[in-house]
């Protein structure tokens, strides 16, 4: 099986990236073949009608789609802005969206979030599943999101509580068990 | 395969209960072995946690989750009232949710709407994804609103109109082929 | 000016109830008129279009709409069943919004939420003002969740953390000062 | 009163900004002050916090907020891109929340929405409402979303379909009368 994993921030050292690495190496650990993507490879301007009919959809856009459509599944892994999706994940949806066939169409996903907030980035999560299930992508009902991630993580970069380790274990199992299911 | 369909409408004609009875047909003519449930087997008071100390959970929620256990997926077909899930039918998944081992857990369900509306029921289901999906429900991310629904049956209960017609059969048969895989 | 403040909560000791009345506190405090009522006031049966007929709106919605004819703006306290709004208060909103003229149309309100959750009772707050707002009230855009709530209150019923406690007499404050505005 | 209008849309004929044309004409027949601003004043790259670091709040975004702080109201008209907020609005918005004092905190807004489809763009204005909302931005209950936009516009650029024009009218009347009163 494999599998995408991306943490949609640009920082390097971002909460959100860190629970990537986390989840590929997981991933790995169950003998899944990772594609660990940087956010950085997928730049795209902010969506624009007349570009894409002068110019077609932009090159960032295209590598996310191969990337997804050469995998059984994909990971992202999410930050929270205003209560709701960063606008720059939702952008690159959007131009994601226009290539045909649809590439997010039947692809199995699962969304994380890590936050330094006590509420964590659970709301943003929910805010990014409802264009990914429009596009007909389907979603793992559980998330995990990380809350309080500052203090969240060991330094090498395992979490520190036990019951939130386990809640992850638990998460990408089930995930990993329904996409081998669907697979065979 | 063992499918429970409900309607959730009291109203014998109702557009919901007919778009169930017509799902439930389609099912049947697939092999499926269906459960169809009046949602007036399940009448649940308001809830109430006084109540469930006394008395338990109500038998209209207990029988719910009876023929849910029996079963290897649900569809649901909702009115939308008020731009969100019938407070009715959220009050029954909230007296259901209560028992345990939580009965939606890892259940693989379909979402249908009718509404006379030109907009359909599509916001009622959205906001019905929410609560299942936070119990676990693996909800199948196409969901099928009719819209127009005093126009768009036939005297016999199917759809009138082709395009929409196909779009049902596709997600029906998109969802039969996933629950069947994941039951293999 | 007069405000209808009630917690959605059959149970008298319920975090809901008790922020109920603090808040209820805070605005007598400020020289407001408050109709503390009880959510036992106002049971209504799940919502039956067939009882509608026969019988109209049954009596707990009809006095919930004249106690919301009364005031100038109503503050609502609820509780988060499953990620979402509770369907008994969502049952309640369905059968008020039958009446006409549509109770909650131009009304100004405000939303709260205890919950012994870390996260707190923001979801269900979000789910709630869909419908109300739907309806023509004019929700006001912050809202309180107070979370941990079995630590969050003193004896005497105010919130023991000052931060908190800032936050809601920012909050109540705000939206006295609109409401005044626009009665004017 | 002065009110900013903006459609979130770059290309110069399309519907939103067509809607935001005739929301600025009807605001200005009202004796309201217009500042219709074009989308494409605030074009701005993709949320990058080492850019923020680096360099600050870029110049589109800077130049929104002032343009925000200089009205009493805003109207904001925008496309629905995958059934939720563009990315790209999205992103202005994630840019403007990072200045000091927030930009939205306390403005009135409005939130209107044109669509070729027949269910229109209100899936994606609900969507917008959750973050601006956040942000402490008072958002109007009514939004008005015009469905079927290809066929919804006189050749002058008014609403050929008389229920839908009384609906525009009563929607921004309504928007006025609550920012007077609370301008006063």
């Amino acid at each position: 099986m494999r599998v995408l994993v991306m943490g949609a921030s640009l920082r390097p050292g971002s909460f959100n990236v860190t629970l990537a690495e986390l989840a590929a190496a997981m991933l790995r650990d169950r003998a899944v073949e990772v594609d660990l993507a940087r956010y950085a490879e997928f730049l795209v301007p902010g969506y624009d009608a007349g570009v894409e009919v002068a110019d077609g959809v932009p090159e960032g856009a295209r590598r996310f789609a191969e990337r997804l459509q050469a995998v059984d599944a994909f990971v992202l892994v999410s930050p929270e802005y205003n209560a709701s999706v960063p606008g720059t994940l939702k952008n690159l949806v959007d131009w994601v969206s226009r290539l045909k066939p649809q590439p997010f169409w039947g692809h199995h996903g699962l969304l994380l979030s890590a936050s330094p907030r006590l509420t964590g980035g659970n709301r943003g999560l929910w805010a990014l599943r409802v264009p990914l299930e429009h596009l007909g992508a389907r979603m793992f009902p559980e998330m995990v999101s990380v809350a309080q991630a500052d203090e969240a993580f060991t330094v090498d970069g395992r979490l520190a509580d036990e019951n939130q380790a386990k809640r992850l274990v638990r998460t990408i199992d089930g995930f990993l068990e329904l996409v081998s299911a669907v697979r065979r």
